[in-house]
């Protein structure tokens, strides 16, 4: 591990596209990988953990894994089976992890590592907010102390699970709010930017040319994902949401980002969910978020393959 | 007048780009514009409806102008001075209109005209549609009376008068919703594809080089309302809103619109005035708005000059 | 009529309770009333227009009629048939009506009828505020022209179709805060204070004992009304909500009211429809409306017994 | 201690009515306070938490005292200086605490002795629900440990910081809303209620008849906490809400309550914060909650006396 190994918490609800984050984050000395916190999402709590444990024996890595919130703060639950099949990581065939996850809650766990090691620690949500915002209400004395946030989520445009609305904002909007207001650094990653990253037939294919077993698993993965894709969008491939996280930090130069002011839509109209993203500073307020506007797709696919290629 | 003139009224707040839609609508015999009724809206209602006094009196039309709502049905009234400057119609010189206003309210009339010509009218409002509203819910019986509806207003995106929200749809997102509730059918253009038509420099010229009283008008208006537009978004010119409406009747090719079920958010909260365009159909709703995707911005100047050509 | 007569126009959705209000408004030389307009409510709007017909027909008045909205602004219409009955007025043999209703809207009757008596209009509403909010904001210039507004809706406390709201606020709170928020002085007769008299069979009995056909008619209507405040509540009777607004004019000595702040709940929470009235003062707002918080109920049901009997 | 003893949790934000219920929990063998947690509310954080140490040296005791929220969870924080004083227990001279206050947070304190002890725990919340509301999302698995939660706060009326809502709902609704949601068993003491037991100056005087420092101070505290209510509501003395959840373990019999559907307004809007009380059950919803609907308020005082005479 180089001297500039920068800590990371990945938090998710695995899921196609967690699992790939997890994948790229393990892949390369740069991140250190403290742990994975699981959440509900995708699917129920009890299924993303699972699929943390397998990607994790997959690798063969040895991360501890902590499950977390089981339901959002305040709205119902819901859940995406018909994006990620029952499992949620439907597709390949999957390892039977030989190891259980932690007994220490996610929220805890993201709150003793935070004042381990002030000033240091970079958080990677890849879906509801919920336990980094448990972990904010319960020790507010870790917020000045959290390196940076770096999140999957939310929308500067259109949303995919109400037309205001994506998915992980609109799980837990009140968590998002909490997050956003925290004063910590964030840098979003919406649909806005994901949907320019579509991994179409010949993006899938190089995964498979790895010819190893991350490879096809990742091709698989892929391939079940489109489905959902080409039927709403019409798309010739799913979106790659969730990776661009580990992805910034390893390469943010592949990343246009711009700072505004974003707030979460926590009535119960319509509009729930959304996050309300001042692109063209309206309303004159001080940025709080650094929002991902654009990618250069093919440099992040490459990255992609590249890292996962390390995996024999 | 041709045998397929089509009967329309014009319902708005002049206004720049108000008063270039006049002029587009009068300049040929394809509409015959019954008349114009007036709301607040840029700016108040007295000068928005001296606005419309002034277009008439400039291209010597004899259309009947009829004041109508002078404030939302529940919102605060905002207004937009500061993009219309204090008269509404700041930049050019402006001739004094020589006829009043009728006393008759624009909702009458509206109420009227299509009870008299029942299945014939188009509306065009590009304005807050408090004037529709209430006569929509002051005689239910003309729903199914009226042709169509073209309004500029909403989004499928970002807002400009706050991040949600478009300032048309802000104004007054109950009307808004009265309208879209209706069971009228509606084609809607807002500041996804408005802001597809930017009157540049290039642009500008044309009209000026016009060598016309109605093409120097046309310059000038669109000089001073570039201005904000450079200001807020970094752009060579103002986006020239309201003037698709009348031309979406008379070049509908120039368009590219699509179904969707459009909401009007009425909340308080931050999306207030939001219009919630499920443009892909998450939500299994039928649709009830054609919504403008895109515009031949090229064809829409062009069709511009040359019917404002007409104007000697 | 004496000089002192106080010109009234009633508007209602009759309804029991509203067809003895205006049983009480006719019969006494004190009131002149001008026209009773209708509007949906308790049943639609067609039922409640024919049970004001009704009601003019037999007691032999003159006043003229005009029905007026179908539907509220904004929410989704309620109705009200499980108290009222299938035809509003269910319960007594109900005359034939021999004279129509009037075509004028009713929203055009008050703008026209306030405008030639200015500042002498008393308007009655007993039902939702929708024909005086259209009327408010179609002629902003009558405001100042009203000489006060009583109306029949509203609690300081419970509701009585969800738990915060009455049904006659929750018919249409956006035009209940057009009422509200107009200036015009308002006392409110709220569920607080109709629940305090009761139209127990005691009370029920004097109406019958008065021997007449309009005796009896009332005798029955109550009887009918009782029904269902039996089964909700418990109590031996009807609370007899509308004829308290003109009681109000012709013995305001009969009720204790308290100024204050009332605003209604437009949101669509759980709340929605509530008059939100700040019985203690705890914001510091200035009052915008009389609310009435005590009845004499033993007072206020001879006044109607008395007044009453002055029809043969 | 008697073999009947019952395990309680007492989390508040002493201010002087919870300090009133500490004394009252504690004066008797009936009750086992396993501890009290605190929570911001009434003052900050740390005067609350200052406030229950002071208590606990007063009356020489040695339960634990763990500081909980310091903030809520959405909401933006409230205070109420105006009525308690800028120390939360102004009035009375303070002892010194000796001991400090325990580092693990109220919440974990809360889940590890629920699941110690399953079904046996009684929770006596007398503010805002932050605490609960963390507990409860971090360990869902003890919602079905707990045995009751009896709690002061919210109304089926009026509201004393809003006119819709009471202070402990409105600092935090959707705590509020998380535990009426719980499954968990409530009995509710709000305004309703509490506003029946006023303590004025003959009721204070029993206090101070008792001729002891706990006597003492009871009563110069009920003295200053008298004045707001007197500029309020114009009443002869405070109303004594809190301690009513410690009386009710001890004297059910002096209470009425009847079981509702209860639910908190959570939206934005003027109603925020109320307790959604179905009083007479318009919604037809199984009820979620005991809420007291009445108080013995002579029984009410005298138990208070007789207790609070333990101390010597």
């Amino acid at each position: 591990m180089p001297l500039s190994s920068r800590p990371v918490i990945l938090d998710g609800d695995p899921g196609h596209d967690d699992a790939i984050n997890i994948l790229l984050a393990c892949s390369n000395p740069e991140l250190e990988v403290l742990g994975v916190t699981t959440t509900y999402g995708n699917v129920g709590l009890n299924r993303t953990t699972q699929n943390a444990l397998i990607v994790r024996e997959l690798i063969g890595a040895t991360f501890p894994i902590y499950p977390g919130a089981d339901r959002p703060l305040i709205a119902e639950r819901l859940s995406a089976e018909a994006v990620h099949g029952e499992s949620g990581l439907d597709g390949p065939d999957l390892p039977v992890p030989r190891r259980p996850a932690e007994t220490l809650h996610a929220a805890q766990f993201i709150i003793e590592s935070v004042r381990s090691r002030p000033g240091e620690i970079t958080l990677l949500p890849t879906g509801p907010l919920t336990n980094l915002a448990l972990a904010f209400r319960l020790a507010p004395d870790i917020l000045p102390l959290i390196r940076e946030i770096v999140w999957m989520g939310g929308s500067t445009d259109t949303g995919n699970w109400t037309p205001a609305a994506e998915f992980n904002a609109l799980c837990d909007p009140h968590a998002a709010q909490i997050v956003f207001e925290s004063g910590v650094p964030i840098t979003m990653f919406g649909l806005n930017v994901t949907h320019q990253a579509i991994a179409n037939p010949a993006r899938v294919a190089a995964f498979r040319q790895l010819g190893t077993r991350v490879g096809e698993f990742t091709a698989v993965l892929l391939e079940f994902f489109a489905e959902h894709h080409r039927l709403r969008y019409g798309w010739d491939g799913g979106a790659l949401h969730d990776p661009m996280t580990a992805a910034y930090l390893l390469a943010p130069e592949l990343f246009a980002v711009r700072p505004m002011r974003v707030d979460i839509d926590i009535t119960t109209g319509p509009s729930a969910g959304r996050t309300h993203c001042d692109v063209w500073n309206v309303t004159g307020q001080a940025p709080n978020a650094d929002v991902a506007m654009q990618v250069d797709a093919d440099g992040f696919f490459a990255l992609l393959v590249e890292r996962l290629a390390g995996y024999r």
